[in-house]
């Protein structure tokens, strides 16, 4: 899978490299289906051009409003005018582990909703519909002082875009959010519609979603069913949408162009070289070592008991599924081929830029990146560990930071706040603090001590600040003791301290809020340094860079991915693997053959359900098909539409060659792998019983059911 | 399981962490049943006080000719005039790893010769059983010329005990092994009869040897039947042992005493506490990185097949064994009450040193140590990476580095060349150089690319050496370049490089060859450090302290452990585990109604065997039992004996507390754990139909068979 939602950060920065890695080998232009378009600056050129199609009027608009995105860290799409959205399984599988309990293992079992009164409220899900957008960019480059440094002028713009968001917000009442584009080269405010009370409808068995488990993860041929249906409500009732996606009758077919709205995570395809070799060598590796100790403990718990298993799981999926991807990512940054075309593309940019001092950048642009990655190299651990929270890997901890923060930014004004604490934002991060989701004390001991023992190690046990946070105990002894010790498992003690404000929190002798209390002065430390010595001189050097390419390339820039609303485009298209022809569709039929080669081992073991189902079930149904459009983490649920701007499918991974990028992309073996909607149609109805949700999809009136 | 045979080297030093933690918390003397006594030097006044026991002339004797340890990291007994040898089933396991193939896989199956005739011949184990001991402590010193440095003092003395081995080998046939003993405190020369033909007789199912898996290591009470039969041959037959352990005809008892002789891998008892924050801020935290990489490697690997999970196996256990042993470790060093007290107790040795000259230390060999561990600190990693061989996990590197060195080392005097290339180490050299074990290309390919990976990571992509021994490729491409292209799969090919010695070798172009011909100067460089900077300073400053500590202490000091031949006793014990007593027997009963409580899932799955058998077996016969004993990696497959020398059980783990040894072994919670004789046979007769093995084992004439 793509992206679980816990691991969204690291997908989304995964996605960066690979892509990176791509545009590294198109110095010239742009190649193929590339491109994550802004929906205020569609590739109309591109589609005219490539494909011969020109959108007719609403089209986008209405793909744009039918799309939406998860909290949980995916995209998703309406596809009901009743507030049905649909989604990846593994989008939904955060939602699934919170309803779960010891008792009701929605994630084993499944779960189908009868009538809507059976449907289930979900902790702290929330989705966001984009409404529209708006450029900001004057706006907030106005607010820099003339002389201002680096640090000064982030500062300024950071400022300004939350007063921009806030009017915003108080204007509309849209949750409204500026985003930074081309590095900094663009600056663009999002508004969308909030939707906070989302409930379950239907999920299927993580053994269909994920059939084939880590074996075939980001492989194809494939056979899963990642599908999971949502309802957005307002004041206790369906919402009515104003748009929703049409169920293609048909389907799609080998080489049809399709189309994916949908919001990926994070990539960096204008990095310098040296930025990359930041990534290569230290980032990457610092993220797999992680990765691997987080496994290893994670297994160690699963292994105890079913119980342990069940509560671990969500979290270790999650691992796993970001460990496979940054080791293929890493895979491919250590090909010199990789690097070797990017250096090339970068030369010819830096001639040009050097010749050309009208573009506005200059050589010293690159150096400065440099010079703020080696700064960065001095403290990535440190920031990690501290600010990023790597040392306190525990729910529990990130409920006691933000009551911590809260605190403190609640007395500052609104456009000094951290992100994330600003009035625009309160009403996201309350349902985060006070859901009802549960947690497992468990689990977060095992996590908090496992991340104490890296902090240890990190900075050695005697460092003082180690002493600090460990108190004279043994990393093992210490997890025990807070965990054991701290109220905020209580949702109602949360409440008490957020309430009680700065006081409160400062009085409180709740073990969890005195550890965050205690890191808070030097992970704010860290990040300070991240913001002035890195960010700030990359928003401008980059913004420098970008600006010289936009005016060299014009419109065949598009911006890298931010987790906003992206237009992607491509062909339904097969590859060949080492002289062997890969076909584009798989069908349903294979599923069962697989599942009968394996002797119903894990992980092809197909669930109940569907051995049942067999007969039932039309063998040459589509199952997963593959395309080549242009998608990275983040892009997990995006629907896929047709010309008609009907859904066809649903994007839910990529191949192994969508992750590295590598050289085989120029012969385009890249892919992105989606459900088929005629897959999904067939499960619904033969497997699950469920007519009334496949009838809601295919927009049969609801009386007719 | 204490010590799988490819992790014995970490095994061992696990073991010293461990111990040196116990130590630590006795400033004042020993404790309880401490101690890993010499042969030569028995703990006779410890014996008679404690326990009012006083060997007969001979007891000793006869334990130590019994005693053998195995090549493959661990220790055993011969236990009938036949050469029948005893050990644990997870030290047999890299040989039946070996004897197994895809069609054949003993790991799973177990294996019963019925015959003599089908006994199976192992490629490359050996096993050694100790002849005699002498102590040539003054001629190892007496080598080294006046005013030598450090540096010049630690050559002069191993090439002094290279000679010694070539002479003792020379005029007794026998192997002979000088061992630095008291960290350099004194130097024993060790005569062993060496046994290079074994075959395999018995070895049960995994599933019943490691019964509980992962989840049960290291824990107690415990099921398991980790054992495994070779015999030893001569001439195409079973040798006639001089001596083997009589089997006890009715086994222990609560509170008897009983031995232990076998190989403790090593312990650091006397380390200062300087050394430990080495262990504990750098070392541990350094290969417990490696380990859960690897880990997640053969995991990675084992899920997408059968064949691959078997291939994988022994190699997995070992790296999951090693790391929970580590972890343990470590929880237990980063537990400050442990050095709190290991820092009370130099600090009064310290102050005794101060007040009395005439001890012979002084305090600056405590800041020589600090200092070379400090120096050790800046080359730990490129150390480990390179003459350790972490970057280049292959087994083929192995041989190929042993190919590249042997060229270079036989061309010198055998007193200058490297441990394990001099005369008296040539057989053992070629058994293994030349053993026909499977090596299997998926595995190596897998393995070395994820260690050049790391090697990556650690130089940067773009280090020169990374760049010479990635030869312009990705790490992953770059191991299967190697391992495609090598000829060393061929044992003829290893023994032809051989022969043609250093021309041969410098000629080669076999891509295994040549990447160990270029990694080796650079490793060469990394040890030539190490020796100089690091083992020969600390060899003069430990062995000054601990000649103190001799002086002060007298026969209450037994030597850190060496993977020599050592006494531990103890006395037959449960323990109380917060308020619960865990009694000291566990029943093969238990094991079935496990197997009932976990519905049969893994790792509580019995074999067929088992459950077909489970009405022929007694439910009371006592299944494994704990003691007091003082044991460690690599004791593993120890016979225990009782009073009268009688075999009553077999070493194969220690509890939890051993490892970590914290401020709860002083209230003995550290256990061994045994195999009770009497469940040995009850499994050989009534579970796998081995009457004659059994009887074989109670001294059964064979004709009665």
């Amino acid at each position: 899978m793509r992206c679980t939602p816990r691991s969204i950060v690291l997908c989304a920065s995964i996605a960066a490299a690979a892509s990176a890695a791509a545009a590294a080998l198109a110095p010239a232009g742009l190649l193929a289906d590339e491109g994550m378009w802004l929906f205020n600056r569609l590739p109309v050129k591109q589609l005219e051009e490539r494909h011969g199609f020109a959108p007719a009027e609403g089209w986008a608009l209405h793909l744009q409003r039918s799309a939406v995105r998860l909290s949980s860290g995916g995209s998703g799409s309406f596809v009901s005018p009743d507030g049905l959205v649909m989604t990846n399984h593994h989008v939904g599988s955060d939602a699934l582990q919170k309803l779960s309990t010891k008792e009701r293992n929605l994630l084993e079992t499944g779960f189908l909703a009868k009538t809507r009164d059976e449907e289930l409220r979900c902790p702290d899900l929330e989705i966001l519909s984009l409404v529209e957008i708006a450029d900001v960019t004057g706006r907030v480059n106005g607010a820099v002082p003339a002389g201002a440094d680096a640090a000064a002028a982030n500062k300024a713009r950071r400022e300004m875009m939350a007063t921009i968001e806030k009017e915003s917000k108080d204007a509309t009442g849209l949750q409204s959010e500026a985003v930074t584009l081309y590095q900094g080269g663009e600056y663009h405010l999002y508004r969308y519609k909030r939707y906070a009370e989302v409930r379950l409808v239907m999920a299927p068995e993580t053994s269909i979603a994920f059939y084939g488990g880590d074996v075939d993860n980001f492989e194809f041929p494939r056979h899963d069913l990642d599908i999971c249906f949502f309802r957005v409500y307002e004041d206790g009732k369906p919402a009515k949408v104003e748009r929703h996606l049409r169920w293609s009758p048909k389907g799609t077919r080998d080489g049809d162009l399709v189309f994916v709205a949908g919001h990926p995570g994070s990539t960096r395809r204008l990095n310098t070289v040296d930025h990359f070799r930041f990534l290569r060598d230290l980032e990457y590796p610092s993220r797999l070592a992680t990765l691997a100790r987080r496994e290893v403990t994670l297994e160690q718990l699963s292994i105890r008991g079913a119980e342990e298993a069940r509560i671990a799981r969500d979290e270790l999926f999650g691992v796993q599924n970001s460990r496979k991807a940054l080791r293929g990512v890493l895979a491919g940054l250590l090909d010199p081929a990789i690097l070797t075309a990017k250096s090339a593309a970068e030369a010819e940019l830096r001639a040009r830029v050097a010749a050309e001092p009208k573009l506005g950048a200059s050589l010293e642009d690159w150096s400065r990146i440099a010079q703020a990655r080696r700064a960065f190299a001095q403290f990535y651990d440190e920031y990690q560990l501290l600010e990023s929270a790597r040392a306190f890997w525990s729910e529990l901890f990130g409920k006691a930071r933000t009551l911590v923060r809260l605190a403190d930014e609640r007395e500052k004004p609104n456009a000094e706040r951290l992100p994330g604490y600003r009035e625009s934002d309160m009403e996201t991060l309350e349902l985060n603090l006070y859901s009802p989701a549960p947690i497992y004390p468990q689990l977060e001991r095992t996590t908090l001590a496992d991340s104490l023992t890296q902090l240890a190690a990190y900075l050695g046990a005697e460092h003082p600040l180690a002493r600090m946070i460990l108190a004279g105990k043994a990393p093992i002894d210490r997890a025990a003791e807070i965990v054991g010790g701290t109220r905020l498992l209580d949702v109602e003690a949360r409440r008490e301290l957020a309430k009680g404000g700065k006081a409160a929190v400062a009085a409180s002798a709740d073990p969890m809020i005195a550890l965050a209390r205690t890191v808070d002065p030097y992970a704010r430390a860290a990040r300070r340094k991240f913001e002035d010595l890195v960010q700030g001189v990359e928003r401008e050097a980059y913004g420098n860079i970008s600006r010289a390419v936009f005016a060299i390339k014009g419109t065949e820039v598009y911006p890298d991915a931010t987790f906003t609303l992206r237009l992607a485009f491509g062909v339904v298209k097969g590859w060949n693997e080492a002289g062997q022809d890969v076909p584009a569709f798989t069908t349903m039929g294979e599923a069962f053959a697989k599942h009968d080669a394996h002797e119903g081992k894990e992980p092809f073991k197909l669930p109940e359900s569907w051995l049942e189902a067999r007969d039932r079930i039309d063998p040459r149904t589509p199952f997963n098909f593959v395309s080549t459009a242009d998608i990275i983490g983040g892009n997990s649920g995006s629907p896929v539409v047709d010309r008609r701007g009907e859904l066809v499918g649903i994007i839910f991974d990529g191949n192994i060659h969508s992750l590295v990028l590598d050289i085989s992309y120029t012969e385009e073996k890249a892919r992105a792998v989606s459900v088929d909607s005629r897959a999904i149609l067939e499960a619904l109805r033969k497997v699950y019983g469920a007519s009334a949700l496949a009838d809601e999809l295919e927009g049969k009136p609801r009386g007719a059911r």
